[in-house]
């Protein structure tokens, strides 16, 4: 029987700005990607977010980023190992704190933006912020690019490890993301990309730019409740898994 | 026998700036309050702050503040309860997250600054900041001004609460600390400060600036490490101590 | 002749996140408070918003806050005057090389949410605001609460002055705004309110919460954009206004 | 004759952090570099340096960097260019305010750290600095790596353009400046400096690290400030200077 998670970015709010639609995607996904006020979010905006979660009975996972709220985390900073890992404690721990508050349990890791990009391409930054990861709670899942850097750090470093894939991206033959500035880097077609998630699942292949099959492994897929026509595609997605006898369930019931 | 505890606010460098004598106040004290990244401190100085507490065996503490690094935390913020409750909750999250990396315990909560202040005036609160301490960890110590709002909060709630007195600080009759705006506000005398010290920790008592004799709890007395002469100052304290027969011991074993 | 200035707060968005209607509230009104990267906006946002108000012919103004961006620049600080003068001096500066980039002049100066509060209550605080102002250009506009502090003080430096009242809003016999917390603070009835705004500019006068007319200056009224029922009530203004023959001109074809 | 600027970064506190040696290297150098609020200093220290500035007769210019104070502006960020010219306006804007307030004339403009380094190799974003500084004022001085993009593009635009030199530093046989982390980066014998900065002043040339001479443009020597030995190579680079007939003069006498 296959099974997939459905992880997305929520509680990116911050102070009197209200961002995503936190109240619609989350009955539509298993595992929730928190902001921990980095790169988005503020400690209100935290406790809120952990409550929706908890209500909709999701779970939830840390999403550290750069400290770099004017950008939202989005632009490549050149920061060291040391600091990596330290950001990455940092955030882990202040969410933590609201699970705690709330009594539930950290499920995952899955750097945001930026960071995440980096790391993907980074073995030496996915290391420290794999560390910073051993280090606060051995037991969390590192949920990472199938494919990139980070994955390969975390299984080295013996870390549970979940692989994501993107129903509208294309992928090189090296299975990284194909540059979103280049033609084609994304897929438009909602069928097609719907088709290219039910293969990457049950098959574990998708069909690389230049046309090749290469392998990929989707242990969850991200999702997006930015707009109407997202949340739409995410129920297009669930529609189809359904069909298909794919199961939705969260991280820590897959790997 | 008597026994009483050091406590100083320690890792408040922030960047590339560093501020205070950590190294040469870590020796002196048997407490230390460490600052979360809000009124001071960064990922990377906690890190470091958390490494030369247990280097020395000193207990840590959070000493969450405003958000308000420009300020230093020093300024009142009219923060509402529900928000000084999730600032505190990030804030002891974040340390927390480098006292495990540490394999450190975290033993008490000390407000900073503005936030110390004013929660020693004001009930609610002192009922959030309490609400989040227990919510995170109820085996946390509350360090607060002796006879101030905020230990009546921590008592209500029962949380372990400590009591903290300052060496130099002139007293109102009923128990709060004088302004320090106001004329002999601030005992200047060492001789003075010291044999004040001692009499709070034996007899329970400090002359107030009425002249009237107040009742006083010291589990803790606050020192500082900014400057040769506040150094000096310490080691007289402790020489003064151990003359008396006061033994110096962390929170935990007192309170 | 009657003539009056409708301001509103704009540009108010910061990185990713968007606030308020801008583009709407923009051809409603003649004077725009832009908020200048203390309490909201970053420089893109600036850049833009003074391109649209260019674009609308409106005139400008800088809207300095309290450095709170988590609290929206809402949340009274207790800085000093030094403190406060220094921070609009910045935020002044900063505006004005949007200006100069889009070859506009800066009409006016009005705080902020707490800092205009606290202002008008606070004439120590309120002449540090003012220094700012004269030292940077003495040609600039305060505009400020009519019947406050910051009047007083803008008046009692020689500054230009405009003085600002609420549609919306109850007043206390002394002329202060009443506490938005009191039941009555509001002026819910549309019709009342647009009533009072006439009398307020043609009979400089309000009828207090005591039921007693005290006098006002109504050089401009505050007008909001954030929400369809907010854009159709300056609509409502805006059309009363013409029927009583009140021309809406910005604030230096007034003060 | 022969004349040189030298130029010091300074006002690079913040809140209750102090760093640097302003008041002992003011009195050595030229033209000062004054941190705006991004990557160093706040209000405070910006108008506390001004009025040092000017009781000292040096000259002032805006020292501009990327929002990172955590990691002090020497992280590289990727900002867009529209980014960069808006920040750099802002920053501008910002130091121009207690230029007016102290009845001062901003003489130049050097980006700081990441941002001087990206913009020496990066003309697209050096394009976007230069736009924002003729947009800001035309008449003032760029002051940029010699042989550096940004030196490039500010002289296509037709500002103002002072070249820098580095007395410490290795120079690539392309007239970049060797990258620190290489060995024989730094010219760690102060006779071997002093000698080349004599030289690059008087002939024009430097040897590069492949003992090649390559030509150079030295209207202004970067100088430090941190520490005694860093004050005491300043001071031996005057007499030097003062040996060799070359007058040490402003930016603004000598381009």
């Amino acid at each position: 029987m296959y099974c997939v998670d459905l992880n997305s970015d929520l509680g990116e709010s911050f102070g009197r700005y209200t961002i995503g639609n936190d109240d619609k995607i989350i009955p539509l996904i298993t595992s929730a990607n928190v902001a921990c006020g980095y790169h988005a979010s503020d400690p209100v905006v935290m406790n809120e977010t952990l409550a929706q979660a908890k209500a909709a009975g999701i779970r939830v996972g840390a999403h550290p980023g750069y400290p770099d709220l004017m950008g939202f985390g989005r632009r490549n900073m050149s920061v060291s190992p040391a600091e990596a890992k330290a950001y990455t404690l940092y955030q882990l721990g202040a969410l933590d704190a609201f699970c705690r508050a709330h009594k539930m349990k950290m499920q995952h890791v899955k750097p945001h933006g930026a960071l995440y990009n980096m790391a993907a391409k980074d073995y030496e930054l996915s290391q420290a912020i794999c560390e910073a990861v051993k280090e606060f709670d051995d037991g969390l899942i590192i949920l990472a690019l199938s494919g990139g850097e980070l994955a390969r750090a975390a299984k080295d470093m013996g870390l549970r490890t979940a692989l994501e894939v993107f129903a509208d991206r294309a992928y090189e033959e090296d299975g990284s993301l194909m540059n979103r500035r280049k033609e084609g880097a994304m897929i438009t077609d909602e069928e097609e990309a719907i088709a290219r998630v039910i293969r990457m699942i049950k098959e574990k292949k998708v069909t690389a730019v230049t046309g090749k099959d290469i392998p990929i492994q989707a242990d969850s897929v991200c999702v997006h409740g930015d707009g109407a026509k997202a949340l739409a595609f995410v129920e297009r997605i669930r529609g189809a898994l359904a069909r298909e006898g794919v199961e939705i369930r969260p991280l820590d019931e897959i790997v």
